[in-house]
């Protein structure tokens, strides 16, 4: 019987394939890498015969040790999972712990120039399942290598990378160091992966530069030439493959690293808030009581209901400048009631805006003065993601009256300055 | 004593507003409308005293008939509130329904040499509010003038006005006039109002082009100068207050309307679909049991038991390229057994992203496969929002299997077909 790694060839009545055989995640289906790269399912019962070409080679255990070399700096590289760290994954059936700086250098032998690395497993998961404990982890790791290192790269998946670096930059106040988290829309088996280039230009920004703090390194375009260095509370994955997914809403890219002059080029000031005065401080607790509301039209009372029975925050994602369902029409002004008494008996209601460009605002029009009235708390311009992160690490951290008082109060530059938009305000993506 | 309408003066302690007293909406604020168009609070525990300078002067009940001009096409204005209408709105104190042709083109003059125009009401709200009976409200009124006239405009709220186009454009299949929903970001009666050229190139697409459906019609830029004609089903409210908040994605225009040299050019090739043979046939039922779910880390289990109980249909907005948390963390695979639970006991579950752009897909990952594999239905690039009309559609005029089996198919170029992506996804934009 063929065993995840081994080399398969799959007979159905109508073709044979040939590829790498995954581990088994399906009952009607049998997954195999094909010799492109790509990932195929044949279902189960169409195939008449499987044979082994190459049983897996197992893999000695001796670890490639990379000496350091003098006067480089030095990089931690955390693991946590993704398509970053997908090649290894497929080629071992699924054992990411493997990943060390060997096996890095020998993947991506342009870092040998760089830094000297270390490698560190938080995790091995697609990021789509993170929960809080997961940020905890991730908090941890860093704090251990915190001051025993010159910079961290955080491997991770891009589904939710934005929402953990709103985390990280909350939860961890005047780091130190360059944090930079880094993921890879295409694997690196792919031709089109751009996993070498984001992993190379973060690891030139973290050594070349005086940038402290929290950021994403991601491609900035689709061309295999600059990553843009993202704030991690402005930033939002708006494409579902393309490498240059990673979009900074309301706001400008930190930096732009060139993978091949190997320059960076700063678009904001830097602001070097981690003096000698201001120490490192982390408070790395998350309420989990806190939902998530996306409005819509005809959206149902006990919807409504639901989340303020069920939590004790509530980050709305209204239309526009932060409207909510709340007014006329047969059901809506039942959900104004629910969330009054919410807020009355001591919840929390805080108002973004699905446009994702653009600031809330609670009285230009009679509704929104209706909603600020009964005490919904209008975010700026926050991103509704940003802001659900935001509120559960303020409700983990602080008591309720302190949460609601630094809830629309910028603290990690989630909340731009009210200054006129800009000509275009999708430039930036050109 | 003051009511709507009346010029007041509001002397404070710190200072003395005038304006014209608005609607009250507030229990504890005085609203009113200042000399600069802006609309302004006042704490009424702050007001020591309110006098009238000029009461509200009312208007007579004439109504200004304007003759039809011989030559020029009809085209009917359906009013259902919003910001395009809110001029009026403040001037009667929230009388829309004298908002008559003769009204129009008193605050519109520009259109008088572009058609002859006809208005109803459909009803007065702002869009936020919309239920989806309002959906058929608009239809009926749609139906009632369609074959007496060349072309419909619809003045509707931006906030939901693209989930209206979505709806019209599923509820109403070969329209052989083209219909078109118009917005403002700004009330006309502010210098940066964009409602006169929105009404102007609506106006001139409709008498000068050879266009049959519906659309949407907005600013293109932040200039003054060119609307866009927006594909209904492809188009979203991307900034909170900008004129040229819509924008399409994973699709392109229709055209461009210069409301200066009141040219047309089409960016995309016009089928026309509404030949003899294809007559106009209206479906305009949507169920309300659907639900949309958008997803982030940390997500609760509670809340997939809640849309599974209530609703029977589920829009997930996931993550990437159609991920949900139903893998590892702590309660996430629990959210894996409420989806296979809810669609083997009939049960809808249609995956798009939260990315907006680009394309959902069914087995890239193994945990998209999990998705797939349990029955989940794989949305394509269909934006979220649309998805959700289009399955509250589908559910209301089309048996559970019929449904099923075209919510991922295109039938109002709701899905684009699958090219490569553009350079520059965002490029549109400029």
């Amino acid at each position: 019987m063929a065993v995840p790694g081994d080399r398969i060839k799959i007979v159905t009545k109508e073709k044979e394939i040939e590829g790498i055989l995954m581990p088994n995640e399906s009952d009607s289906s049998v997954f195999i890498k094909r010799n492109d790269g790509y990932n195929m399912g044949i279902d189960k019962k169409k195939i008449t015969k499987i044979s082994v070409l190459k049983a897996k080679t197992e893999k000695k255990e001796q670890k490639k040790v990379i000496k350091d070399k003098k006067g480089l700096k030095k990089i931690v590289i955390l693991h946590t999972g993704g398509t970053i760290a997908s090649k290894v994954d497929y080629e071992t059936g699924g054992v990411i712990a493997k990943f060390s700086a060997g096996d890095l250098i020998e993947m991506f032998p342009e870092l040998i120039e760089i830094a000297n690395f270390q490698t560190d497993l938080v995790s091995n998961m697609m990021s789509e399942d993170m929960v809080f404990s997961d940020y905890q982890k991730i908090i941890s790791s860093i704090k251990k290598y915190i001051g025993k290192c010159d910079g961290i790269i955080i491997g991770h998946g891009t589904d939710t990378l934005a929402y953990t670096a709103a985390a990280l930059s909350f939860a961890i106040e005047n780091p130190s160091i360059p944090i930079l988290l880094v993921g890879s829309q295409r694997s690196s088996d792919r031709g089109s992966s751009d996993a070498a280039q984001n992993l190379l230009c973060a690891s030139l920004f973290i050594t070349r530069s005086d940038f402290k703090g929290i950021a994403i390194c991601m491609h900035n375009s689709s061309n295999d030439d600059k990553c843009a260095i993202l704030p991690p509370t402005k930033t939002r994955k708006m494409h579902t493959s393309r490498r240059d997914a990673f979009k900074t809403i309301n706001d400008s890219p930190i930096a732009l690293v060139d993978s091949k002059s190997q320059k960076i080029e700063f678009i904001k000031e830097l602001t070097d808030k981690a003096t000698p005065d201001n120490k490192i401080i982390i408070k790395d607790k998350f309420e989990t009581k806190v939902g998530l509301l996306k409005t819509h039209p005809n959206i149902d009372p006990n919807l409504f209901e639901f989340f303020t029975k069920n939590y004790k925050a509530i980050i709305i994602e209204g239309t526009g400048l932060g409207h909510a369902p709340t007014n006329l029409g047969n059901n809506n002004l039942k959900n104004y009631e629910i969330l009054k008494r919410f807020i009355k008996s001591g919840g929390i209601v805080a108002i973004t805006s699905q446009c994702l460009f653009g600031r809330v605002h609670p009285n230009v029009y009679t509704n929104l003065r209706r909603l600020s009235d009964i005490g919904c708390i209008f975010c700026e311009d926050m991103l509704p993601e940003t802001a659900f992160i935001k509120l559960a690490w303020l409700l983990g951290n602080y008591d309720k009256e302190k949460a609601k008082e630094l809830l629309n109060k910028n603290l990690r530059e989630e909340i731009t300055e009210r200054t006129p938009y800009k000509e275009d305000f999708l430039e930036q993506f050109k």
